[in-house]
């Protein structure tokens, strides 16, 4: 990257990312095709025979990628080295207003009796219960730190800390089994003992506050951690860049890396729509279609397949746009049959009038692009490749 | 490396090296096929089918390489570890005799008007004017130090100091800029000192020498740089190698890792019949091919189409040989329509009784290569395969 770094010069060029969140699939047992394979992509297809086609593994093969991680990948950052916390994605999820100083760290409520933990997740409580229990959280106050909490899914919450001199290296209070009392927050350097100290008495505070609840009367925390400080796309590559994803976590993993993120986009036709908008305001643009991943998450290959025909049909208003390099992708596989991420690479086509023909290819489709010129290779040489087709990388040595 | 060196054992098989340089291609809109694809090379598609095939990244996805980088990867060198100096390949393409203690450094023939530097190029003066003048400049004498000046293209030349205890860690004396003055040349460590205070005494010499010089009256110094400290290829795999090229640049990369030079070679022909000539002296052969290079950099299609034509007519000669691994490919590709280097990785074809058969390809093009058995991988794996082919590695762990 240091080299990317060092090549990389400004022209007029634009860029187009286009990530079906969870692209990839496995085979239905009776066709042999995946969701992809299955989905009439005619736009696709029909860019297929003049473009380079490959397909990528988001870390390592054999490695699942979770959301964070395998964005940075595209984003063309190592995902080994760059680790984002669990509390920070969460926080970004929860479109939790985040700064360089600030700590995040996810909160379980759980059910104590004498002094043990009986229910890790407190019965799993309704996401509207967690709401109601997390303003409350909201309502504790401490000097010198200003405290945000919001409801995610049932049980589950996160919280960011904000005042100075906070860090985010503390062991966690979750005992990670049920009959144990919850632990002590230790600092794990010295700089972060005034946050093991706040968090420690933020959960006497919450204790208190939630001593009468039936359930929920007890929190655990777990996943410390600050935004990594990480170079900016346009620190790095001299990009101007802007992320366009209806789902806030997409956006908060755009803004960590510099993007900025167009707000109050709410379906993929305005998405579609934003990116026609702003297209002469930057030079590469990040989209992102949720449901992909998440028709695949419930174990719904026929909805992934629609969800993916949808897409297609957006793609001509997107080449309309005339830009010069457009790739189709995704961040890892979501295949319905295991109803969760998955290890397997994800295909991936890139349009450009640099880009060598895969002439022998006819749709787009894991099988296909695994025979594509691009071959296999790791996501996070995928913004090399892309700004080398914009012709943005100066040569590497005389 | 370190592990091929380990592996590497002696044996009497040969390998040969055929680098057609720049040979990867785009395709020609009207067709969709690469010069390469284009070129009628029956010589090649015949081996293709019983032969190994797949394609390189010079360096890594996305970069484009430099003839240095591109070929220090050929010879079984990362070229990111590898840094050559612009001064020590301008020194090396001028075939200037450079040991491992001297420093070489470019230099631009440049118009001074009241100390400041209006012209960075002296109005960029004929190749014999730039012969001339350094004919002045190496007749400058200093003590200690022998300096040797030679004209490259138009207000371009390479010194070689050659002395005790000289280092090339020197910054530039060249400012980038029109209407700033020359920058004194800064030693970057203790060592280079002494280097600093000579060019900067070799500076003013010359701008005594060339003060009634109209255009060309002073010049400036950049790219300090002595041999790299390179481990050669008869150390690292216990080889005799013998370079045959007809260009001073490649012969230069070659010896710089340790290859001897077969002189006196000026045509493709001529590369050929060296190569009979000296077959029973060495074990591995490097045969550089030019012109597909350069009439990609000029853009001209056809004219590259026919080079490749031309090299194709003399593989018959380099077979009758009967050469125990035979590898065809390229250093980086030069698409016509580019212009000049790109990213685009460049086919390989390897020849040998060891390789598997690529049944299903049916002739040498970028497209077949990408569905070749030896898949994409980067070029600095070629001479672990080379020396595999040989059966010249031994196992690596019981």
């Amino acid at each position: 990257m240091d080299i990317l770094s060092s090549l990389a010069r400004k022209n007029d060029t634009k860029m187009v990312l286009l990530v079906m969140d969870g692209l990839g699939g496995l085979p239905c047992k009776e066709t042999g095709l995946t969701e992809l394979e299955t989905a009439k992509t005619p736009n696709l297809d029909r860019l297929v025979p003049k473009s380079s086609c490959g397909q990528m593994h988001p870390i390592a093969p054999g490695i699942t990628a979770g959301s964070g991680p395998a964005h940075l990948g595209l984003f063309g950052y190592d995902p080994l080295q760059h680790n984002i916390g669990r509390g920070v994605l969460s926080a970004l999820g929860l479109d939790l207003d985040l700064g360089p100083d600030d700590v995040a760290c996810r909160i379980n409520f759980a059910t104590m009796r004498d002094g043990k933990i009986v229910d890790r997740r407190a019965g799993r409580i309704p996401t509207e219960e967690c709401a109601r229990l997390c303003k409350i959280l909201s309502g504790i106050k401490m000097e010198g730190v200003e405290i945000t909490v919001a409801p995610e899914m049932q049980h589950r919450a996160a919280v960011v800390f904000r005042g100075e001199g906070l860090w985010g290296a503390v062991t966690d209070s979750d005992p990670q089994k049920e009959g144990l009392a919850p632990l002590t927050m230790q600092p794990l350097n010295p700089e972060s003992k005034r946050m093991a100290d706040i968090a420690n008495a933020f959960v006497e505070e919450a204790k208190r506050a939630l001593k009468d609840e039936p359930v929920a009367n007890m929190i655990l925390m777990r996943g410390f951690d600050k935004s990594p400080a990480i170079a900016t796309v346009s620190e790095l590559y001299g990009i101007r860049a802007a992320a366009i994803a209806t789902y806030p976590m997409y956006r908060g993993l755009a803004k960590l890396v510099g993007m900025n993120v167009v707000t109050g986009v709410k379906t993929l036709d305005e998405e579609i729509k934003a990116l026609a908008d702003c297209f002469a305001d930057y030079d590469y643009f990040f989209i992102h279609a949720k449901y992909t991943d998440s028709s695949g998450e419930d174990g719904d290959f026929d909805r992934k397949v629609s969800v993916i025909e949808e897409v297609d049909d957006l793609i001509p208003s997107i080449l309309d746009l005339r830009p010069d390099v457009f790739v189709v992708t995704g961040d890892h596989s979501t295949p319905a049959s295991l109803k969760g991420h998955s290890w397997h690479p994800v295909p991936v086509l890139l349009h450009a009038t640099t880009a060598r023909w895969d002439t022998w290819l006819t749709s787009f489709g894991e099988g296909q692009c695994a025979r594509g010129s691009l071959g296999t290779f790791e996501s996070r040489h995928l913004m090399a490749l892309m700004l080398a087709h914009a012709q943005r990388l100066a040569k590497y040595g005389a």
